[in-house]
C-alpha cells in the first residue's frame, strides 16, 4: 500500500517530467484556497470575493462575502483567469501595460483582463495548474488574501 | 435570551410586511446549498456546475465538480440568474419561452437566459432572496440536485 | 528502452484509472488531425475550416482551406468548443435543443454555442482531451470530415 | 511552358498594376509561415501562438505550441488582425495610441486591438495580402518571430 502509494508519486513525477501530462486541480484544493481566503479576510475585517480557476482557466469555486462589492465579482473572476492566461500574478502584467511599458492596453484582449494584484498562480512541481482571484478592498489587501488562499494549498 | 429572540422574528416579520427590507441570503446559506447539492449528485453518481445567485441575482457561491461538464459553468450560472430574473424556477419560463408562446425568445434578453430546468428560486417568509442555479446533466437531474440544494436551506 | 516505455504506459493507465490527471492533446496531433481534415476535404472536393481545442476548450490548432465560407471560421472554432463543452458530438446536442426538447435554446450560453453536426471529440483511453469542429459544407460533409480528422489522431 | 509561365507573370503584373485584383495568400503560405514560426520558437527555447490572417483580415492559420500562455491565442489572432486592419506593424500602432498621441486608445475600436509589437504584414508587390500575429513571450520575442515567420514566406 505504502510502496504503491510512493511508486505513483514516482511516476507521476517522471511522466510530468517528460511533460506528458498536467496535474489537475481537485475541487477540494479549489474549496480549500476559498476557505483560507475567507478566514484571511476575516481577521483582516475585508469583504472578499474569491474566485478558483482551473489549467484551463475555466472556474472550479467562487464566494462573495456578505456585503463584499458586487463590481469585484466580475474581477475576482477576472483576475483569476488573467493570472493562469500569462502564468503570472496580475501584479506583475499590470507592470508591463502601464503606458510606455511592452505590454501597453494588453487588457483589450481576452474579453478583458484585470492587471492589478490579487490574482496569483496555483502551482505543482513547477507547473501552473491553475489561479486564485480576490477582488474587494486595495490592491495590497486583495494580493495578501490571494496569497493567503494559495499558501493553504501549497 | 428567548424572549430576545422572539422580539427579533416578531420585527422582522413586522418590518417584511411592509416591504421596507429584504431578508438578505447569507454566504453560510449559499455555501450550504452548494454542499447539499454536491452531495446529492455524489448519490446519483453525477459531475455538477452549482450557482447561488442573491436578491440582486448576483453571484454568491459556486462550485465546478471534478470532470464536470464545462459548458455547464456559464448554464448553471446563467440558471440561477435566470430564475431569480422572473422569481419563478427556470423550467417554467421554458414553457412559455416555445414557438409560438408568449415569451418566445426571451432568452435572447439580459446577455442570454437558460430557460430549461435546474434553476430553482429560494425563498424566504414568501419573498424571493436568492436563486440556485444546477447544470452538468439531464434536465431531471438537474432539477432533482437544484431542489435538493434548496431544500438544504428551507 | 522499450521496457521503459511499457511502464510509462502502464502507469499512465494506473494514473488515469485513478483521475489524477489528464493526458494532454499536443501540438502534433491537432495538426495531423488538421491535416486528415483538409486531406478528406479534397477528396470530396470541399473547402473547409478546421479548428482542434485541447481539454480546456481552447485553440490549438485552426486552417482555413482557400475559398472556405468566412462565415465559418467562428463557425467551426465554436464546434470544437461546444463539443469539448459537453463532452459529445455537437449533433447530438443539437436534437436535444429542438423546440419542446429538453435542451432548448442552449445555444444562449458559452457567448453562442453550434449545435449542429461537424464538432467531435477526441478522446484517450475514455476521457476527453479535446475536440475537432468543422465547418464549410453542409453538416453531413461536416461531419465526416471532422470524423477523418478524428480518425487520424485515435 | 516557360514561355506561358512568363505570360502568366505578365498578366497578373498588368492586372495588379490596374488594381483590379488582389493576390491571394494560400493557405500553404500561411501553413509555412506558422512553421516557421514554430521553428524559430523552439531554436529560441519559446512557447508561442502562432497566427495568420489574409487580406480580409479573417483567420486562415492558427497554433499554439503546448504550454503556451492560454491569453496569448487572442492576442496572436489579434495582432495579425491589426496588423491588417491597418496595414502596418503593430508595434507602429503602439507609438501613435500612447497618452497625449493622435491614436490614443484607439484599442476600444474593432471589438479589441493589440498594439505591441508581434504583428506584422505580408506583402506582396507592395500590397498587404495578410498578416501575422505572434504572442507568448516578451515583445522582442514575439516580434523575432514574426519577422522569421514573415522572411519564409516573402
Amino acid at each position: 500500500m505504502l510502496i504503491n502509494k510512493f511508486f505513483i508519486k514516482l511516476n507521476i513525477y517522471y511522466i510530468q517530467k517528460n511533460k506528458k501530462i498536467d496535474m489537475k486541480l481537485t475541487l477540494e484544493q479549489a474549496q480549500k484556497a476559498v476557505e483560507a481566503g475567507i478566514k484571511k479576510s476575516k481577521e483582516l475585517n475585508l469583504k472578499m470575493n474569491i474566485a478558483v480557476v482551473d489549467a484551463g482557466a475555466n472556474l472550479m469555486a467562487f464566494n462573495r462575502m456578505e456585503g463584499a462589492w458586487l463590481g469585484s465579482i466580475d474581477i475576482a473572476i477576472k483576475k483569476a483567469k488573467t493570472s493562469r492566461y500569462f502564468d503570472m500574478d496580475t501584479g506583475e502584467i499590470g507592470k508591463l501595460s502601464q503606458p510606455g511599458k511592452s505590454f501597453f492596453s494588453i487588457e483589450h484582449s481576452n474579453n478583458g483582463l484585470i492587471t492589478f494584484p490579487g490574482g496569483v498562480t496555483i502551482e505543482h512541481d513547477g507547473e501552473v495548474i491553475g489561479a486564485i482571484g480576490v477582488s474587494g478592498s486595495s490592491v495590497e489587501n486583495d494580493h495578501q488574501v490571494a496569497s493567503a488562499a494559495k499558501k493553504a494549498i501549497s
